[in-house]
Order: structure tokens, then sequence, then C-alpha cells
């Protein structure tokens, strides 16, 4: 089955999926982006996501393409058209295309609104149950890494440098603390059973798993506590792990080639993947 | 005339002028660029600026997507298709469209590559007569400012506050000194007759019309000093002014609604200008 993209309203063949070159996103990273999972053709966790693509656009004084609703209309139209079961779904808006080229916000800019699905088991993924080897990397990005903006090239470069090492995922450290994965949110389970996680600020993303799984923790009586950690607290921890909307939770049994504890997933961070995954189930829409 | 836009080997009306929106460029700003002056129908300083892409794509690990004579070929033909006698040409290559969507480097991507011509009168700007007025803004870019990526998100806010002053240029300011504009070099000339600049490091672009512009000056037998300035001493300068390649040099004469001297371009500023033109002029091909 061919893929079916969606663009400014239209459903096309993704060979025929095109913007202009003139667009503020490929010309500037002027826009915003998000991505849900989706399981058995359902949005997982799908408010959270549009309430931070909602946050994000207004941070950089963008519009919404669409209502909420609408743009949840979209979604379940391309999923359905896609076939879609497992997997994610991607949606970028941008400040749109226009002529002449101009850093300044153009006065009169249609945004551009762009969504296309990926298949991926995301519940039977080989790293679930391996979990990941980590590296870390000098967090050298901009001050606003609370919007979610398509800026990705310091992630691309990191993560580029994570995979040449045989791991899965970098690990962004400032001021000799971890401040998240470069598509990830990552946490730690102290020798005291303590689940920890950087606070949210200006130098991370706002993870809508990380929430959720949060949530879902405190809910079961386990202690959460919001602060930065460094790569040795991380290494003595007993267990450590990274979420987002196309992973869930998923262990990390290596930093830098270093193991975290028996270099197994630990048996919390199972049982928070068992637990999320049973919250995405009960609340898919 | 119909704008002809230069797009992956075809020249193209700019309304065909299409990428895919699985292009890096649009989802990762994994792309590099440049632009280049254009008077009497020839490329300005252009070696520089292609020198400098080769350098920005080679820290990206991205190829080049021709070599630099058939670049020069592109860039002039496109030139003489839109007929443009002056403004600038910009350039742009991309890691290419690949699916799916991944942060990691494709194994096999065709970089993409694009050129745009836009008409101005760089010479005869009104601006140049009257100076501009600057907005001083925090430089929250990331660290590797001396690759010339499109992730230029930080900038386009930075001088759209400035638009929003009234202000037609942004300097960044980091640990309490000036690193840039917004899209530009910045200069002051001291009262004892240096001209300052910013040294060249990871904080800033290494401007190509700075470096000719310095070069010209020590020519000349002016004193040239590269290092940070604050504000303050901008505001207690001479004179202060801006180069880029689509401005060449233009005079700065307010710093947050604070005059610079007499609030009017200085002669030393006219007189680079005039010099940067002279060179302009007898090194174009």
């Amino acid at each position: 089955m061919e893929q079916i993209v969606y663009v400014d309203g239209a459903f096309v063949p993704a060979a025929d999926a095109k913007v202009s070159v003139f667009d503020r996103g490929f010309l500037f990273a002027d826009g915003i982006y998000e991505v849900s999972a989706v399981l058995d053709g359902k949005l997982i966790d799908n408010d959270s996501h549009l309430a931070r693509l909602e946050r994000s656009v207004g941070e950089i004084a963008l519009a919404l393409p669409e209502t909420l609703p609408r743009i949840v209309e979209i979604q379940k139209e391309l999923i359905a058209r896609n076939g879609l079961i497992d997997g994610v779904i991607y949606l970028q808006v941008t400040r749109g295309a226009v002529i002449p080229r101009d850093f300044v916000f153009p006065k009169e800019a249609k945004p551009t609104f762009v969504m296309f699905t990926t298949a991926k088991d995301i519940v039977n993924a080989a790293s679930a149950k391996t979990g990941i080897a980590v590296k870390t990397m000098p967090d050298i990005r901009w001050a606003r890494r609370d919007i979610k903006s398509v800026a990705l090239l310091a992630q691309v470069l990191a993560k580029q440098a994570a995979a040449e090492a045989g791991c899965q995922e970098a690990w962004m450290i400032e001021d000799g603390q971890v401040t998240e994965g470069g598509s990830s949110s990552a946490f730690i389970l102290t020798q005291d059973d303590v689940l920890v996680t950087r606070e949210n600020s200006s130098a991370i993303l706002p993870g809508c798993t990380r929430k959720a799984v949060m949530k879902l923790a405190e809910e079961r009586q386990l202690r959460v506590e919001e602060r930065a950690f460094s790569v040795s607290e991380a290494l003595a921890a007993k267990e450590a792990f990274i979420t987002s909307a196309s992973l869930f939770v998923q262990a990390v049994v290596t930093i830098d080639g270093q193991r975290i504890a028996n270099g197994r997933p630990g048996p919390m961070t199972n049982r928070l993947r068992e637990i999320y995954l049973e919250f995405a189930r009960a609340t898919a829409v």
C-alpha cells in the first residue's frame, strides 16, 4: 500500500508530498512538530501532545493551522487512509512559504501543515527487552529546548555520534548534569528507590511520556524527584531508562560502555513499561 | 518575468520549486546555506562564500552536492535565467529526503541542492545612507555558530523582536559581550581609531564580508583588533557598523534607542563601504 501524507488540506501519495523551497520550515527551521504513538489504530496520550503543540507554537508566535479537534480528525483520517495499526503519527507546522526570503515574520503567511505516519511495532521492540546503550555528548543546543522546534541539527549530530559508537541514544550533558536524551527524557532509579528525572525548564523538552510515567509512578506510591543528576549518579543507580512517544519506556543498560547494575533492564523499568502500556491502551482514542 | 529556481538539477518556475516533506532540511534543519551578492550580474566575493560552504558541510559530515566549479556554473546560469542585475543568490544543501524519518544520518542519502535569486539594490539601499537601528537580544543560539546551518529559529526570533522595536538588526549578547548580528557581523571604531570585531570562534559565524573588510582596512594601515566588545563600549565608540553579503557595510547609529556619536553614519564607515564596493566590483566574476 502506498503511503499517504497530509499536506495543507490534501491527502497525497508520499512521492507527491512536497513543500515550497521558500517554506520557512526549510529555510529557517521556523516550525514546530509533535509525534504521537498509535496502537491498534488509536492515538496514545494525544491530548498531551496537542497541548504541547499549542504551547510550542505560542512560544514562537505561530498560529495553530487548524483547531485542535480538527487536527485530531485529520490524524484519524490519515491513520485510516494508511491502515496504520501500530506506529507513530508525526505532524509539523511551519510559518509557511513566503517570497522573498526574510528572517522577519511575514505579514501574511499561511502556515504549512504536514502530517505523516510510520509503521512500527513499539510494544514488541527488541530494544525494550535488551535495553539500550547510551553515549554522552555535550549539550550544545540553544537555550529554548522547551520549544519543540524543527531546529534539530544539534540532536541529529548527537544521535549520529551515538549511533557511530554503537549506541541507540545520546544523553546530553551540561554543567556536569544530564539534561535529556537526543529525542527522549532520561530517568534513573536510585538505590533508595527514588525515581529521578530532571525538572522541566528551558533546558529540556517537557516530555509527554515523561509526564505520564511520573504520574503513573506517583499513583503507585513511588517517590519521584524532579532534579538534575550526573552520569556518575546514573552509573551508581539501580536502574535507568528513557521515555518517549515512540519508545514508551526503555531501559538504559550502559552509558559510554559502562554497565548500570547488571547491564540488563531492571524490574522497575519493566514494571513502568507495563504500567505505561496499560495506561496507553486504556486511554487510546 | 517569472522567477526561476534551481532544484536538484532542474531550473523551474518558483511556484514549482518544491522539496519533499521528508527532506531533512525541512524536518531537522539538517542543511547548510550561503548567500552571495550580485552586482551588474556578477558574483561578489563568491570564492570566500563557497570556501565557507565547503567548511560548513564538512563540519556536519555532509558532502558537497556538486564540485565548486559546477556550483559556480549553476549560480551563473541561474543569474542569467533570472536576468538578475543586482541582488543576492542563495544556495542551500541538505542531507536529502529519506523515509522513514530518523535523526541518524541515512545510509544512502542524495543531498538536496536548491538555489534562488532575489533582486535588491544593495548599493543604493536607503539604510546605507541613514544607518540602522540595532536592538540587543540575549544570544540563545547553539554552541556551533561557526556552522552556517539553516537551524535559524533563534535568529528569526531575535530579528523579529528587533523589527517589532523598529530596529533593522539584532545584536546578540552573551556574557555581557556582543557576539554578532542576527544575520551580520558587528564592528566598532574606537575613539583611538581602532577597528574592533569579535574574533572568530564557535561563538560566531566567520563572516565573509567581515573578513574582506578587515583585510581592506589593514591594507590601508587601519589598526584592526579581533576581540569581544560590550554594548557600553559600542555606545562610547566613534562609529559602529555591520557587514554582511547582502548589505556590505552599513552604519549602526543607535543601540536600544541610544545614539552612537551624533546618530549618523560615520566617515570611516562610509569610507569602508566605498572601499568594499570598489573591491566588490573589481573582483566580481
